[in-house]
């Protein structure tokens, strides 16, 4: 394989590529794992062509995705910010050891390789985008909504982290009960008017966290409600649950751990499962469909291979039947802006959108912390993401980084520190 | 639905937009329908930016789609070149009566929508890709290969048109023997270089038919052969055939009318079965997967939904693990080169492309005919397609229309010039 002889394009090539760890503060959110640390890793990415233009992106900031990403990094000097063949071929070589063969987007699960083009394939589709002067939902097509659709994501959480993480706690203080799950949403639908409701399930019985699922319905009698353990039930505890979920939730997402329970789980109700777990690469798609385990995919560009992954991921979605929602991790202002391109430009996007920034307090981009409205944000306008690098923050949230001793999440390891004897082996109930 | 508010970009809007019918010479090549008439149909798309710039296409040239084209073309102007989402707005709400509900690209088998979408979205590629001075493969990702493999595409045929159509008779001679063919085959990979042989079948009874690959088969012993019936046999003809075919040809296209005859059939061989026919809609993946009744995908950018359309079709038989060739109808250079752009960026192009090329003589482009070598192709350099017209000989192509007489191609009507008691009913034998 190899690319056709050289061109005379106007357009610059990519000069410069930086990836840059950073850390910033997370409060203490309970999970299926344990509980968040007090400080969450990403990677930012700059991806500079000759005329100085700069395309950003947003990744993990794991040692594993770190080292992909700056083994990656300096094998694009010198390519057209076009070349997304150019970067498959880099990544799959570096991270594989094989040539690409055949796959734009990796078939089967192997997910650094998926983040490291996803992560600088974001950068590069900003990058063309600044060049064009187009926002970046019209580089991909074109938008079909002004304003993408979120939900509010509820958590269980502590108060304080149990270490001083050397910064004042959280303003959300302890959620624990169910009167505090309500009071929970009923601030975070006040401040960002969220429309849905999301609770973070694993972490007590069940029959406790669908006791707070009701007190929410009482509460929001119209908010469609979901619920997610990751993972942490056992089949047949799942399947005691269903005539209490049912009707309750607008899909159920994760609630047991493996492929195999979700397809037992869903021939049992017509209850929609939702999945970021057991579905998260196209390989998975065919066995997925084959056994109708689930009926929601909680699509992420940063898993599944970028933007028009995310899109090719829908319009499959489309083709076969499945819904399609979008799902978070922990993360700041540049991904909820590619989030939000690629939602606006994807026709069947069935559900609102998930996202923890309500949870961050800090962020990487000079516009300041985006604006929800309605429980919607429009993509940020202007070139591109429509984002732009705060060097002052990113400086400062890299020295974070380097000092906050965090180089892998490791949410067991922190609920340990509370309990000596957690285990976040799975199904837990 | 609705596009954010307008931004500030440099790029030129789509100023005008014309759709112009075209007729060319062509053979008379048999088939299961009949024979084709003296002269093909196209219409040949031009899509204007406010700065000169124009992109163009070439899609089919029947009273339908040149209704449905007509119908939207106006309704581009003032768009973006990048609007795709503005495109199938128009396109869907024109055709349909109804807007657009979640479908980048129609999923059931609305041809004259996906038909009418992908003609101007390699119009509007084009016109993106020379706006930024990017061949139209780089603008589409990135080329894996520097030249796309075409397959020699032979038929049986007859050394005249039954009606003198005013020009004088092609070059190729009357083909109705296994030697005729031979030779037809002979000269065209001398003339060509093609590596991969198919036959047009579903003229003769199909011994017949399976005697001239035989031919084929002693006089090439290292091409990949393939035959094409168009549906002409029925599934226990299509039985008793397997054992002479297996081991013989590299698939079998369409040797049955019915998606369920090509289920029942592939439940009885290893031999791939491919189609053009039967699976001809994104809409149609669902049962073709569920019943196996296809191993190989001919794609077709012009019924598909355009070149983004055939990308994620590769993709997504890739993740079904389906193989992918490309189709052809008798078309000229515009269509060509659109095909080999799109062809030299799909990683899993597992076959060489069919065309009809060889068999035109007319052009309508300003760099004559493209040039085959050693049976392949390379994207046209330069931006875009990079081909551009010529106006001279578009000019006289639309004369030629304008007074062939033909609207729609009736291959049926033409054999009954020769038989009056021809039928095309399918399965003929």
């Amino acid at each position: 394989m190899g690319a056709p002889a050289d061109h005379q394009s106007r357009l610059p090539r990519i000069s410069d590529v930086r990836v840059t760890p950073i850390a910033f503060r997370d409060p203490p959110l309970l999970n299926v794992a344990g509980v968040h640390e007090p400080f969450a890793l990403r990677s930012i990415l700059e991806v500079e062509a000759e005329d100085g233009t700069i395309g950003l992106g947003e990744s993990y900031g794991d040692t594993a995705t770190l080292a992909a990403l700056a083994a990656v990094a300096p094998q694009l000097v010198g390519l057209s910010p076009w070349d997304l063949a150019g970067l498959i071929n880099a990544a799959t070589l570096s991270i594989t050891g094989s040539p690409a063969t055949g796959a734009p987007y990796p078939a089967v699960a192997d997910k650094t390789l998926a983040v490291t083009i996803g992560a600088f394939e974001v950068a590069m589709l900003d990058l063309q985008a600044r060049l064009l002067g187009l926002p970046l939902h019209a580089l991909l097509g074109g938008a079909v909504r002004e304003r993408v659709p979120f939900a509010a994501y509820l958590f269980y959480k502590f108060a304080h982290h149990r270490d001083d993480p050397g910064y004042p706690a959280d303003p959300w203080g302890e959620a624990l009960s169910d009167a505090d799950l309500v009071a929970q949403a009923q601030r975070m639908v006040r401040a960002y008017g969220f429309g849905s409701l999301k609770l973070k399930a694993g972490v007590f019985p069940p029959e406790r966290e669908i006791a707070t699922l009701h007190a929410l319905r009482h509460a929001f009698p119209d908010h469609p409600l979901r619920i997610d353990p990751n993972g942490g039930w056992s089949l047949s505890t799942a399947k005691r649950l269903l005539p209490q979920l049912e009707g309750v939730v607008e899909y159920l997402e994760d609630p047991v751990p493996t492929l195999a329970d979700m397809g037992q789980l869903a021939a049992e109700t017509t209850l929609p499962l939702a999945t970021n777990m057991v579905t998260v690469a196209f390989g998975h798609l065919p066995e997925t469909l084959r056994l109708g385990a689930v009926q929601v995919v909680l699509s992420d560009h940063h898993y599944w291979g970028g933007l028009r992954a995310t899109q090719r991921l829908a319009d499959l979605a489309r083709v076969f039947g499945l819904k399609i929602a979008m799902h978070s991790n922990s993360h700041l202002g540049i991904s909820l802006a590619a989030m939000t391109h690629v939602a606006a430009t994807i026709p069947n996007l069935d559900y609102a959108c998930d996202t923890h920034y309500p949870w961050q307090e800090d962020e990487v981009i000079a516009e300041g912390r985006l604006a929800f409205a309605h429980g919607t944000l429009a993509p940020p306008p202007g070139p591109g993401l429509g984002v732009t690098l705060d060097r002052t923050a990113l400086a400062a949230l890299h020295q974070t980084y380097l000092t906050c001793g965090i180089r892998v999440r490791d949410d067991a390891k922190e609920m340990r520190k509370y309990d000596p004897s957690w285990s976040s082996a799975r199904p837990r109930f």
